[in-house]
């Protein structure tokens, strides 16, 4: 049987890939994929499909992290992009027929800490693997 | 049994209850609080909870969704804080004893989306309820 798990490491794998019709095979007709952030909502497998291809940039895609329960998963991240390496995270919901139905994705950025608690907190330099 | 999921409820009813021994009681000693989007990282439980008991402002805690399996889960939160409501994304690792003993935290904050893919995306006001 295949988890929520599975079908968001098939997706990060077929995204890498660049195989969109493999991609396309993992998504609901109906799809609708949601920026929080930017407050940007793209509805239907074709538009997200082109949303994906016609990204810039020559972006590689690792998996820091899946987990999934039933028809629901979240995973974690990390696109290399122009030397930078940033977190994305998403949480995915699958139909009955296990596509992915809606996808909520955050890219959060860096900030410096606000001032006040460097009595609790380590800071780590730029760049170091963690 | 109480599943990682559950722990994950019950660690930010706490939180936003600020009932500080229930919340402590979740955590395992040698905890580690990880802020990727700062650099920062706090170790042990005495200073993680003196880091949210400390934490400014009248801050509360709504779960929009948690999602778990053995000993790890994620969490999507939205925190009202002076008016505004901000999204917060957690990844936990839980010990042995069931105790988190690891939590990834980032914060997403709004950016304006690049240009390039209007034709593709619709966006909301701020404020809508999605």
């Amino acid at each position: 049987m295949t988890t929520a798990e599975d079908t968001v490491f098939a997706y990060w794998d077929a995204c890498e890939a660049r195989d969109w019709e493999r991609f396309a095979g993992l998504l609901a007709d109906d799809i609708v994929y949601h920026l929080p952030q930017t407050r940007e909502r793209i509805r239907g497998r074709d538009a997200f499909l082109r949303f994906n291809r016609e990204y810039p940039g020559d972006w590689h895609i690792s998996v820091t992290r899946v987990v999934g329960d039933g028809r629901r998963a979240a995973s974690w991240v990390t696109c290399a992009v122009d030397g930078e390496h940033v977190p994305a995270v998403s949480f995915f919901d699958l139909d009955d027929d296990g596509r992915v139905s809606v996808v909520t994705e955050f890219w959060p950025e860096p900030y410096e800490p606000p001032p006040g608690r460097e009595h609790l907190a380590e800071r780590y330099p730029a760049g170091a693997v963690v």
